[in-house]
């Protein structure tokens, strides 16, 4: 069985076990105050061109998402994002367990517009009772969404835009950050995103680390006592060395972006193939996040052999099928999945 | 320089690095569904001798604290604990941020009694304005302490029998619960532990684990929908095998008890010589934390050579410190603290 | 100037303060415990026909809907209501702040369909990650809604049937009960509506009260410990004979109903005077919400001498405009403002 | 049957009435913006000496107090009190309901010290691991103290140098302000605790009002949107002119200090019965509540005719009584307790 069901169905990337092996009996201080934690940070800051960035590391998405949101909103306010966003949808309301409101906005293939928040913002002051309602503190949009698709830099700075216009700051979930970064698609820079948001994260989970996600405060803004607020919402490691040697590892010479890179070259391989094959897509993703109708024939065919997420039903009966490349995923696993996919219809001469 | 600050300075004991190792390309789902997960909560069932316990894996011990108390308290309670237990000093405020308050009573050596728990709950309920306070929820206790000691089996009965006599179920901190058990001075299996208790925990990161900690409710009796409060507060791994692996390794052949006696067995000797060379123990712990009262001249001596931890002061001056060992504490660094640390006094001939 | 701008513009109804100033030196005992609230609950339970229900007296409406969503909700739950909810728009997040997320459906003239919501249910469990999110908890609807709207009997019975199915608590907000219960177009009564919900309220700020909601949890079934949940929430008044000498006087002899009556009468004088005028209604409410598509001629004729609330405006450039009527509100008001009026148009002969 | 068991066992003082009377059908807009409180806030600024304070009318003490609380505070701060303070024991965890701890220190008679806060506030910072704990945020203090006791002008003076020292706001709890103000043993005016603390409240409940609590913020320092927050904690009344009217009442022609005054000389009068007819003081309150050592055989004297509350028990059995006087207290009242309270014993000739 071979799965592309996400991108986190295996450990971690052989670098890191090496790292994690190599420096194992070194003691160490905990919490974050090891050298392997320092030295991340250092090549992280680094890396997005912020020498002032206060990096910080933490275990998991959901939690990191919790934790940014909650510590840098006022209790007044509540956090704008898509409504398709990961913490509108699939957090188990970790965000409104802090006490904040997810704002939701309409969005468009995962993604939240210009043009749709500037006309919320306008309508949330011109609304005569806006002080009995929850007020926008902070947008938040995916980088890659949860559809796979991209922001561009137009429209990140437009989004950015808007957000300075009502002071409003900008929060990057880059769960899937490398992946994003290394599509064709993508015509922005890790250095670039740094000045476009004011706190975003780097994956590490769903890129090559057994866990991990990196935030990034690329001011140096980050809340006042942050350390103390990450403790409180359980994301501090008593182990830091655990995320530091990961993170430290992952951007030493590149491996970040090469193991993203990976990703990104098989799952261009799987769409053309599912193309090729006569497949339609559900929509036209360009990093490792793939959605296929999937016919029933085809279904059959991959039982059992291929696994995969089905997201949602066409009224057709077809499946949007998922089909997630990571760092992991290799060539032979295409060749694999081609070799069973039959043909989604005999196209015509 | 040889550190005994904590019990978390390495990394992981060698067999889990082996285990990570080993299995890292396997595919395997997320969130705790993978099946070394299943294969760790088959053996903790079993060491524990529940075979219908509930068992999840957390990351973090504040994280675990806080999401327990959280989900297993009702809004208008409160956890009970001793005055120096974790999660009414050293845990940033993790249970009241949950909404709930910690209520706390005398400890002795940092244990909290029965009868003051009795004596507490009596006069709780007794005042005839109990209703506009907060109401005891359930009791928390740590094993072993923040000061190292150990409950007695007739202490932890004698605790669970005021708990049931007022219905309110008992949780055990079992951060360090490998190093309790392997005490000479215990006198409690944790099959009778499990009996004792309404859901205790069993510590990884401080007992040989890059970081996990095993939430087990003996009686199947996890909160409904613990999974999804898990996922909540920000405690569900994605890549649950990591912590899977871990306690799988740690609960295979007794790995766990073996490796957390050696840290015993190290304290032992750490013990053994402090009082041999004249000093005085603040108190006399029986397990892996020892707390010393140094000497100005033994802190001079230690000086960029041994780490420990100062607790506190005394008037006279002398500190209160902490060595701990661990499971990778080697018989070498206690011979070499051996070599370094002075004469207390010169005893009379 | 005379004011429709809502229904809670004047003090309370004289029979109210007459018994606050024919009780005022009575010496009562404090928190709901005093002669008046006992009362005030008996009344209520019998003219609700519940003679086993928990009656709780609260102060104002976002504190009661809190208070009461908090408090039946688990943690991983959250409340469903229409996208018009007043809990999902016009509270400031209050429940939100209590850790609950608000799951909005949409919505017809406010109201929540029977189908709608059994659409969303069946799909909420459907999706193969349901644990990833906000669990359904409880369904909440107002009566009659923020557009003035009302749910008829048979549509009570579907949304009921729904909840029953799914086992979630139904919550009826009755911020404007009498308004509700006395309009014409209202087939439940009162002790009707007792039974096709879990728990209500019923409104005394907008019905003739200075302060006060009544929740009524009609099956003896309020969360245990309710009186130390309301104090938690900030919820209980010290001097309680505030709102039971209130509540006790609204339901002596049908006053609530009988000055819900008035408005009812007056809104629909009002209404009348309108359509005769040749005004567009932007829906056709049966309660004491009226909302009228306003011209600027009649914008201006009316200015400086008639306050209402403009609710949103049309693309061609007409007001959306509240007119409110309530338990004060006289003939010689409607017949001042029909005085200002201007004609909408000239009828075609 | 008298009752001293507290002091809102009446309704309002007939002033109030009287205006609630007069104002009634005069229409004004809701929660907050009606001409009456806009006429209190100013009336209270100038009782206050303070031209630019912020002055909110919310409803009740707890609420108040969470409100306040939690809007001056940062996610890692808790609130420094006696351990005796109101906030601490007896509002059902409102305060931790928000998140926050209480961070209580030891009591005098129900007062902090300046010392013992200093002496807490230089030993948590002295803690090499205080970034684990909860930061002390604000300091909490009520004056009059729940045993009647106050803070001389010198020991506010000395507690608000710390505060200042640390940087913390002081909050002054007045739930009796009047009683204090109004106390001979009171050596501060309501302009000098303006001047001494960072907000602090008037005590309407208490002290003549059917509801209500001031909060002023003597700098123009209230939290931002601190309106909104108000709202979240459900402490927003709409028909705020209820909380307005009672204010401009209590604070025209000084009628708040007048009636506290007759609380106190009834107190007075009550404590020197006591002492006449050979009873001990718990201790030597100089302000509405007095605490009396009393018998079992005035107890049964009393039994059945005058109403106080029993605070505790002392160990020779004799009942800590609280005797609460008020704004509505009459010398018949102090007469009857004089004509049924036998002498303690017989003095020595």
């Amino acid at each position: 069985m071979i799965s592309f069901t996400c991108d986190y169905t295996e450990g971690a990337h052989p670098a890191i076990l090496g790292a994690l092996l190599r420096t194992n009996m070194d003691q160490q201080p905990g919490y974050g105050e090891d050298c392997y934690t320092a030295a991340a940070r250092a090549r992280i800051r680094e890396a997005c061109g912020c020498s002032g960035a206060d990096v910080f590391l933490l275990v998991g998405g959901t939690q990191t998402n919790s934790t940014v949101i909650a510590t840098m909103l006022r209790d007044y306010q509540g956090v704008v994002a898509a409504q398709t966003g990961h913490i509108a949808v699939h957090e188990a309301g970790a965000v409104e367990y802090t006490g904040h409101k997810v704002l939701t906005l309409p969005q468009r293939e995962g993604k939240l517009s210009a043009q749709d928040l500037n006309a919320y913002l306008e309508a949330f002051y011109a609304d005569g009772s806006f002080e009995h309602m929850v007020f926008p503190g902070m947008v938040y949009l995916s980088f890659p969404t949860e559809y796979g698709t991209l922001y561009s830099k137009a429209e990140l700075k437009a989004v950015k835009a808007v957000c300075e216009a009502y002071k409003l700051p900008l929060f990057v979930d880059g769960a899937r950050l490398g992946y994003g970064l290394m599509s064709p698609a993508c015509d922005v820079t890790l250095q670039e995103l740094a000045t476009l948001c004011d706190v975003f994260t780097i994956g590490g989970t769903k890129v090559g680390a057994l866990c991990g996600e990196a935030v990034v405060f690329p001011a140096g803004n980050a809340p006042e006592h942050f350390f103390t607020l990450v403790k409180q919402h359980g994301a501090l490691l008593a182990k830091g060395r655990l995320l530091g040697i990961q993170f430290e590892t992952l951007f030493t010479d590149g491996l970040y972006f090469q193991i993203a890179k990976n990703a990104i070259d098989r799952a261009m391989e799987l769409k053309e193939l599912f193309v090729a094959k006569g497949y339609e897509l559900f929509l036209d993703s360009p990093t490792n996040q793939q959605f296929i109708l999937l016919t029933e024939a085809a279904a059959q065919a991959l039982d059992g052999k291929v696994a995969y997420e089905v997201w949602e039903r066409c009224p057709d009966g077809r499946a949007v099928a998922r089909f997630a490349t990571s760092w992991a995923t290799t060539p032979e696993q295409i060749a694999a999945l081609s070799a069973l996919l039959p043909q989604a219809y005999v196209p015509a001469p």
